[in-house]
């Protein structure tokens, strides 16, 4: 029988955090006591977990004693701060911030592509940024039987990428609207409900966004791979909840449809959907909730002979967030990654 | 003073058939009489033109007898159904539908890409697909300093792409869902409020719906050349109004992304929106009501050295269906292009 742990959550009352105690439960973690952790502003409200109600604590330097695996939620800034005390402490920091993934000392893992690079953590393993998850599980195994030259990929990002109190805003834009008032924008910089623009993230020299970027730089780390070409372009959409992404794909030879069909469906965590009859194909509302990536549309790109177009849709808050980072908990335990030489503490001053 | 002419639009009670009269009065388009017809089902209706009250009548056999031009706007099957009588009567029909885009005898004529194209007429012009209108404002003007070798292009349709009852019935669904009750959909096969899905128009042997086989080969008519190679990706969207894209374009040669900024800033009927400090780009809302095609996120493409990528929002029954169509009427009498041979008629075989 697995040994069971002790978990902490930082940022347990998030969108993601919520998930990840959910997760938790429903995957049956190996857990002998968990710790629900936040800034002071949420400590004390109660959540529960396996039926019981746990009491959200304050995090401070003490919080991390006797924690073998903290999964952190709660943005960069909170994960920078705390990086240092929690590995520390002992325990192992699977970050889904953005602080510490493109670290050279820091491995950046989705388990179905990249399992063996866990290993080398020193005390700190990064989760990727969602839209980057969802697009390597329907790429990578594709990239492992023929090389992927170059990808261009559209978005499709709900509001849940921008947080629980972002979807909670976009349905009091959508009421707003439906009753003929001006909806207002405070957790987004711009009206969502019935409307879309490009991804708010900050912009760089070329014009590409941080949220392009991810995709670019952390695809390029999970799938080992510095050559592959990548542009982005990434929307927010008026959608609660699961992203979605057009992607092309070119090869150096042509990649045949039906190949790549057998190919995703087999892959792990990847389901294809695709009725032709009934013009079906992945939407949001249908991977919301699930932890398989929705894939479809899998086509001969019409624009040229080694290209295939997919489109996938899959949980950002899922497999984009919590599903990855317990996967991740899941994979230390299996491969007795725990506890490594607590000293080697990892630089913090990315 | 130009000459008034009697002007009939078949489909008046539709969104495009309302813009169409709003848009008559507004630029002024010289008309001594307009006729609003429609199907059956709407004849007795009132609609405003110049502040006056106008009854939409029954399309019959006698409805274009003196008409000089019509603007139909009422789908493929009914413009298939009238071509030839309108032909007959003398009058040139600018069309609005699918009907007639591909015969080698329609122009397919956006105005400020291909006028010249409308003076080989002979009874009909075609107005092209919205998306396809919106996406060759923005390309063409390149296109014409440097040939597009290849373009990609995704899409986030509206619902006024499916006419203004699928614009109700997201509201619809809206409304139901924020009421925690489970929506439903008639126009739309899928619930389209807070979701999004891939086109739902018909697919063919290769999976492309008919809406991305329009963006490839109408824009290859418009342009005149056969050889762009086009792949599409078509996604209905939670938005009423105004359609956007996400444009990745591939030259022989790299095209400077200031170039490209100039050229789409003196480009007619475009309006580069690009606020780098507010992250603020072209939106649906902002596209509504527009006459311009919003044109702004153009950079280098990351993945390729002759690579642009750009973002663009129009409105869908603006520019992307009335305000073309007007266009049209509006060169028509310009280069006196109306009443030609009468007994040249066109093949509505197609």
């Amino acid at each position: 029988m697995t040994k069971e742990i002790n978990v902490a959550i930082l940022g347990a009352t998030g969108a993601v955090g919520t998930e990840l105690i959910d997760l938790l439960d429903r995957r049956n973690f190996p857990i002998a006591n968990l710790k629900l952790l936040a800034s002071g502003r949420s400590a004390g409200k109660s959540l529960t977990f396996k039926g019981e109600s746990l009491t959200v604590e304050e995090v401070t330097q003490e919080s991390f004693q006797g924690i073998d695996l903290v999964l952190a939620s709660a943005g960069g800034s909170t994960s920078k701060a705390w990086a240092q005390t929690i590995v520390d402490a002992g325990a192992v920091m699977v970050d889904n911030s953005s602080a510490f993934r493109m670290n050279p000392q820091v491995p950046l893992v989705v388990p179905e592509i990249n399992p063996t690079a866990a290993s080398q953590h020193q005390g700190i393993i990064a989760n990727p940024n969602c839209t980057t998850i969802l697009m390597g599980m329907a790429v990578y195994p594709l990239h492992q039987i023929q090389p992927v030259k170059r990808l261009v990929v559209a978005t499709y990002q709900s509001a849940s990428g921008a947080g629980a109190r972002a979807m909670e805003e976009v349905k009091i834009q959508a009421q707003a609207i439906l009753n003929d008032q001006t909806p207002t924008a405070e957790i987004l910089p711009y009206p969502l409900a019935f409307n879309l623009f490009p991804h708010n993230s900050a912009l760089n020299e070329l014009g590409y966004c941080e949220e392009e970027m991810k995709m670019v730089n952390e695809t390029r780390k999970i799938f080992g791979d510095p050559n592959i070409r990548i542009s982005a372009t990434c929307v927010r959409v008026p959608v609660l909840r699961a992203h979605s992404e057009a992607i092309n794909l070119e090869f150096d030879a042509p990649f045949s449809v039906d190949q790549a069909k057998a190919i995703l469906n087999n892959a792990p965590g990847v389901k294809v959907v695709e009725d032709w009859q009934r013009n079906y194909f992945p939407m949001p509302i249908d991977a919301t909730g699930q932890d398989d990536v929705l894939v479809g549309r899998i086509r001969q790109d019409l624009s040229h002979p080694c290209g295939l177009e997919l489109w996938l849709c899959g949980d950002q808050i899922r497999k984009g967030a919590a599903l990855n980072a317990i996967q991740i908990g899941e994979l230390l335990l299996q491969e007795n990654l725990l506890h490594p030489s607590k000293t080697v503490a990892v630089s913090v001053g990315q």
